[in-house]
């Protein structure tokens, strides 16, 4: 009987959280995530100048992904990073990131042009690492699938600051 | 018998779905979400540089709504905000809407003072709507909980565009 009565409040209580909440026309919508699949563990920052922030203040380097949802290089890419445990950790641990699907109007993080997928490694000192570059001469800071080892070597190099506080 | 290996079966499937993830050392962590409590069924622009792109394509006014989440003055006004269904309706059908904790490169979107909470409205031909005021003459941009009727009527008045396209 107390079984019972229990799982009938848990009922209540669960409609009563959900009842009379706007819903739109066109149907209940799932809340978007910072990480858009690129690593729901990351914290990932909102825009540019909080990144900006967070870089300068932590010491830390800033790591710029620009991509598109509708994008079949940036969900291949999306994949392969997502997946990547030791990717992941370098990240979480040593970068301020940040993923953008449009562009800011700092015209530093577009070296050679706009396209996507495009990664882009800031450093704390606020110097754009336009050396740190993929294989592709043509997209010199695109990325395949293929490429994550040397996305992760890249990644390590960035981590070593400019200029060290020591 | 069958239904005992379904169960295995969804079992292995899930404990493959988790296995090997990456976990921050602190523990896993919850995916933040672009509307940080403020609606999560309203469709949130990450950056002001997008807010502004679909404010244009869409001839949407824009709502930019500035805060913090370690201010309570922010959180009371969330709590509102969010639970207001009327409010919640006009901005998911006729806003563009932006939350930012960081502030941006756009000194317009501080009329008079960078605070939280601030709710500063764009209109669609980029003009700041700086005549859209609450009730406070040293911040003439912040809202307590117990202004969401002014709020809602200050939304309806940004709702009326500045140069309609007949």
């Amino acid at each position: 009987m107390i079984k019972t009565s229990m799982s009938l409040l848990l009922v209540l209580v669960a409609v009563s959280l959900t009842f009379g909440k706007y819903t739109p026309k066109t149907g209940k919508r799932i809340p978007q995530t910072l990480s858009r699949g690129w690593g729901d563990q990351l914290i990932w920052s909102q825009t540019y100048e909080e990144a900006l922030y967070w870089a300068r203040s932590r010491n830390k380097p800033l790591m710029v992904l620009f991509h598109l949802e509708d994008c079949p290089h940036s969900l291949a890419l999306k994949k392969v990073f997502a997946e990547d445990n030791e990717l992941q950790k370098l990240l979480d641990e040593d970068f301020i990131v940040l993923n953008l699907m449009y562009e800011t109007t700092d015209k530093h993080l577009s070296p050679d042009g706009q396209y996507v997928p495009r990664i882009i490694f800031v450093d704390p000192s606020m110097t754009v690492r336009a050396d740190v570059t993929g294989r592709y001469a043509n997209r010199m800071y695109a990325y395949e699938p293929n490429d994550i080892k040397l996305l992760i070597s890249n990644v390590k190099k960035a981590k070593k600051l400019l200029k060290s506080e020591l």
